[in-house]
């Protein structure tokens, strides 16, 4: 529980429904004929409804990305440390969205939600949604709040390629691009790893391929297994190692399966809180639509010319001892970019967090957001303490 | 199936059995009042018994190193291409012996076993092993064999280990020590994947705690991810990528949980056959004995100290792409010793296959083994074409 609202935190925030009637044609073939999408907005949007800021989420994030949803909150929102009154991304200038994707578990219509056909929930018959999917939802929210250019779109991970897909397909409707540890396509092993937290999840007898709520269950001990292999990944071999060692639970070895090393605990722990907050069709969803990123299939590999329809101005960001999504990854972004004669800042943080930096607000990190947002503002020629015209989404929460 | 053994093969090799009758107390308290090993052997032993070569296999390794069973063999043992005449560890000169571990499940005492006082299969109850019971168990093997000093003892990963604890223990009974792609103790990664690996095995249903073969099952499903996981942190990032890369199964997306790249199909088949030829609970047990590993842990931290009582020649040898034991790790034994005034050679080799790669005959690595093996041969006087003594072991198949 925060026992005073810093005064630097975006304070308390409720989340929003925005309810979608259109149908939406997904990349899969099929069509989601109805959803709805929870978000929540920090900050005040500008008459000129230009200083917008989109946030994409990651594998396992949602829309609560700053402040507290009430003042017995342990914690605030998964990004508030970059996020807020005088933060890197200041809310004192800017409007920040942030929604939880389809196909989510936090109040997005998904797997979890009921399918209007059947009365029942989707389960695993929920549509495989992709980055495709989710950037032509956002353009629908964006819409909803009548945002027709974001002043910059902003993500991590597997949000960094939102981020990438919409400076492609929608190149009028951002000025800036922020691409966090992310990459133009995920690597074979990555493939992989999510292949073994798909195996972990389908091969608990507890997951009935995937209709576990009609059996009245969770597949809790496979998505803890999941969680804990993705755990491992996104730290790195030298965070893990600093934070851990080989501390010891007892004096002596136990000769045992029991917890003997205390990381052993610490990943036990890890699975076993995420099952409780995290649905596992989801997780399936969210480890293809990774899988299935590749902007340049389209462009016979040729990234450059994937990326020709940009207009945006680019930020990319990448961490040192990231493993997962290695610098490399990101600098393949940057030299398309370069190739294709787009306007390019790339910061490589020299972090020991693994791929967990981009939550971590590592100052060489927050100023490189700074320093890129400042320019954006300073381009838009936005104006500090503009005119609310809107405060905090408040006429759009559709229900 | 080999039409031809080639020239440089051992040729049909046939594993033999020793029996112990000696109980053997064990690190985690408790004591085996027999047990059996099963080891091959290839080359010839001399006169003097000073040409013996003691290989020592890593986690799911087993005797099998080199040469054929049969002419319906498919594949020679496991590191064939670097044993036999004229191969690096050349049985022109050599007398090699190969066993399986105590604990394993390949033919010498382990938990698929049966119990003498219960008539029933060890499973669960039998006691888990450590490097230092190997080395203890390997000992009583030597002295079975009559031989006082090897020549030289070699193993790769967890067989390393058993390397530096032979040099450290028994100091008399080895002239050459060889440690590949090894650690003085794993890291907490390390640890951290064993313990995904272990819990993958343990939440299978079909694991009854160990007791799975009085259930008349086997927990292949937890295995098989078990297998998936490791087999992913054996490979290198570029290897895999390179042999897979984002290779589809379809000509498009079929948006489902079926085969979509080719990657997953290979590490489901590589799952699922290591589930025909492996026992769960030694592969529990191999885990742990890795993560127990530490003889530094009786030196206050201090390597050098741990290693102090070593008389023989080192060669250590890494792999520049291997993240799971890496170049880091084997240069950890390489300074210690070096501060404790030992003889030691140390070879980095350009490798992308990983870990795996000390498997591959790669020419810097194979010529690196050789080198340090000739030095010894002359070192120790050992001539060619020694008078055959015994062959292939045949007097002490002692069943």
């Amino acid at each position: 529980m925060p026992d005073v609202i810093p005064a630097d935190s975006v304070g308390i925030v409720s989340p929003k429904i925005a309810q979608f009637d259109q149908a939406l044609q997904l990349a899969c073939g099929r069509t989601l004929a109805q959803y709805q999408l929870v978000y929540e907005t920090y900050g005040t949007l500008n008459a000129e409804k230009s200083n917008a800021i989109l946030i994409c989420h990651a594998l396992s994030g949602d829309h609560h990305a700053a402040g507290y949803h009430s003042m017995e909150d342990k914690k605030p929102g998964w990004w508030d440390s970059a996020i807020g009154p005088d933060k890197p991304i200041d809310t004192n200038h800017f409007f920040v969205v942030s929604l939880n994707n389809l196909g989510g578990c936090c109040g997005s219509t998904g797997p979890t939600s009921i399918n209007p056909d059947t009365q029942q929930q989707w389960g695993a018959d929920f549509p495989m949604v992709t980055v495709e999917d989710w950037v032509e939802s956002q353009t629908r929210l964006a819409d909803l709040l009548g945002i027709e250019c974001f002043a910059a779109i902003v993500g991590g991970s597997l949000g960094g390629m939102q981020v990438q897909h919409w400076s492609i397909t929608h190149p009028n409707r951002l000025k800036a691009a922020i691409v966090i540890a992310s990459a133009p396509k995920i690597s074979t092993q990555n493939i992989a790893f999510n292949e073994v937290a798909r195996q972990s999840i389908r091969r608990d007898p507890h997951f009935y391929d995937g209709d576990y709520a009609s059996q009245d269950t969770v597949p809790a001990n496979g998505l803890g297994l999941a969680r804990m292999l993705g755990h491992i990944t996104y730290l790195s071999t030298d965070s893990l190692g600093k934070k851990f060692g080989r501390k010891m639970r007892h004096d002596h070895y136990q000769y045992n399966y029991d917890i003997e090393f205390e990381v052993e605990s610490y990943l036990r722990y890890q699975g076993e809180a995420f099952t409780r907050r995290f649905d596992a069709n989801t997780y399936m969803l969210m480890t293809k639509a990774l899988d299935y990123f590749d902007p340049a299939a389209k462009t016979n590999g040729d990234l450059a010319k994937a990326l020709a329809p940009a207009t945006c101005e680019f930020l990319l960001v990448s961490f040192t001892t990231d493993w997962r999504f290695p610098p490399e990854r990101s600098e393949e972004i940057v030299n398309a970019l370069i190739k294709a004669g787009k306007h390019v800042s790339y910061a490589k943080i020299e972090a020991s967090e693994g791929h967990d930096a981009f939550l971590f607000p590592l100052p060489r990190y927050m100023a490189a957001l700074r320093g890129f947002l400042d320019r954006t503002k300073q381009r838009l020629n936005l104006l500090e303490n503009t005119t609310a015209h809107l405060t905090s989404g408040e006429k759009h929460h559709a229900r």
